[in-house]
């Protein structure tokens, strides 16, 4: 009942509308902004983030980097707030991603970057924010008010407007058309949700993971992981399945769990292996994915709409997520809108 | 027994020389490099590497960014080695960081840098190698071949070729000169090996933890983490002060071990804060310091020398972290040298 009942049960269901929002939305921002992109030869993207944001960043990085051979960079803002010292932005375009636009640090380094002379830009659902007040471009990304300390909708729509930005940029129509998928691949989702509260008993008792996924869902890997942090404790650690093979494998041992995350696309080889390893070692494997092939060498399945693009698959590649860890947090009874330690919005240094 | 035969016991403590020999070498190819970079007008600079070179490039980002106002972003490899896009390096240096200059993404992100006329440079322990043959400046970390699986000497002296190239950019004496104290530093930690081993023995049965630096010490808390994981198979992730902030705090419970890396310099304030909130949450600190209100404030202290500037510290903030992690290995009966499902060169596509 308090999972039926909760506020992020709610927003978590509200995405699919956030989309179709978003992406039938009047796009006279995002266009301006790509334009603005490719009339300054921008040379590399400065992304600052935290958090979820954070992994809208890293999604970014693949996404511009794919389709718009655009390198993206992410920011260290202690250089700026802690150890006061200042990078030269020349050339660059600095993106704050944020939800609520406040923390202190990531708004110091599109202030700097403006009084560089640098372009700026920010995706956030609070287009009055300080953040918003240092940006040349602000992308609104229309979610709603977020109330649930764990982001899902604010998310999922960053990754929206980072999308529909890259498809600007591109000037294809065809990218558009393939967004216009997402609503409804995301709805599909939630026919699944009695089977992903069922998978949600048998981890009941799992006290670490990893997750790992690699090219446009290293973002999900981390976003994944992070869910499972706030909202359940558990302990989940995020890689790509290159990183993952450079060391941290050596940890996986029987039953050690691993969530992998594989839509269709050119990662299903890789990723392939990558389950073939975690047999031999052992260990369980939990898949994302729409593709057979992985789904049949899995453990438990957490499916995915069929249809979708690998480029677009991030944005509902979280969804199943989103839905396992509130009902995980449910069986463990935790708070599902109040995970203890956290609060809403975290202002850093 | 084994632990003090173990190669990596060995390698470990060949880092004081492995220092002095970089540091008091010719140095003509750094400052090429540093050359080319202030006069090609470069605007940021690319790092590919992967595993322990990785958290050398996270050393890069603050090194270069807090001295030489250089923004520094880590590459995607499988950009180009899956998805088989192209990214604009315009404007860019491209360097690659390799021990063994061997694993082929890293390569093929040198090689179209290249390519395209891009600046490009590697810092690797063969000059000979693949990597090498597709960079514009090698830098040769000298440090003697490293034959036990876990990195140990290769990372540091990675490091300290990145604090030269700083200090050159920079056209600093005084960071010049406060390298050569590096040496002498490294080697007053090994006055602490009797206790850091009886340590270990508290951590005998330790499943998970977190390490946790910031700003130059990020990369410190990443190669722990990396250690912990590769040797002892203990479930170890890294954060940022501010990023564990933002969500993974909520794993915090009573005795949960916390590993805080702070040498003193302008992240105490913050780490102290830190520890003040896992000491309300009942976790146990474990500290890598040499600031007496932090070592005063932890459980269990893993002591650092006296003296060395913070930007320098990472070098050396590893030194008592690499023991540990052997003598954890050792007391937990695990092979010091070939931890399980490792090779020392991992080749990813």
């Amino acid at each position: 009942m308090e999972i039926q009942n909760s506020i992020l049960n709610k927003e978590i269901h509200e995405q699919p509308e956030v989309f179709e929002r978003l992406i039938y939305a009047d796009h006279t921002h995002i266009k301006a902004l790509a334009k603005d992109i490719r009339e300054k030869h921008i040379k590399y993207i400065l992304i600052a983030a935290r958090g979820t944001s954070d992994n809208a960043g890293r999604y970014a990085k693949y996404v511009l980097g794919a389709f718009n051979g655009l390198v993206v960079a992410l920011a260290a803002p202690s250089l700026s707030s802690i150890y006061e010292t200042i990078q030269n932005y020349e050339g660059a375009l600095v993106l704050g991603i944020s939800q609520s636009g406040k923390s202190p640090d990531i708004v110091g380094v599109l202030a700097e970057a403006q009084k560089q002379g640098a372009l700026t830009a920010c995706i956030t659902n609070e287009p009055d924010s300080d953040m918003a007040q240092v940006s040349h471009h602000i992308i609104d990304i229309m979610a709603g008010a977020e109330k649930s300390v764990a982001a899902t909708k604010t998310y999922t729509a960053q990754l929206t407007a980072i999308a529909l930005l890259s498809a600007y940029l591109a000037q294809s129509d065809s990218m558009l058309e393939e967004l216009k998928k997402v609503p409804l691949a995301a709805n599909s989702i939630f026919r699944h949700e009695e089977e992903i509260a069922q998978l949600a008993e048998r981890y009941r008792y799992m006290k670490h993971c990893v997750t790992i996924g690699r090219g446009f869902n290293y973002s999900t890997a981390f976003e994944l992981a992070l869910k499972l942090k706030e909202t359940t404790y558990t302990i989940a650690e995020p890689y790509s399945s290159a990183d993952f093979l450079h060391g941290p494998v050596a940890m996986v041992e029987d039953g050690f769990p691993v969530f992998v995350i594989a839509p269709t696309g050119k990662m299903i080889p890789l990723m392939d292996q990558m389950i073939a390893t975690i047999h031999q070692l052992k260990g369980e494997v939990i898949a994302i994915s729409d593709n057979e092939l992985i789904l049949s060498r899995a453990h438990s399945l957490l499916p995915l709409p069929i249809g979708l693009p690998e480029w677009l698959s991030p944005i509902t590649a979280i969804i199943p997520g989103q839905l396992f860890v509130m009902n995980l947090a449910g069986t463990r009874g935790y708070p599902i809108d109040t995970p203890r330690s956290l609060s809403k919005v975290t202002e850093t240094k």
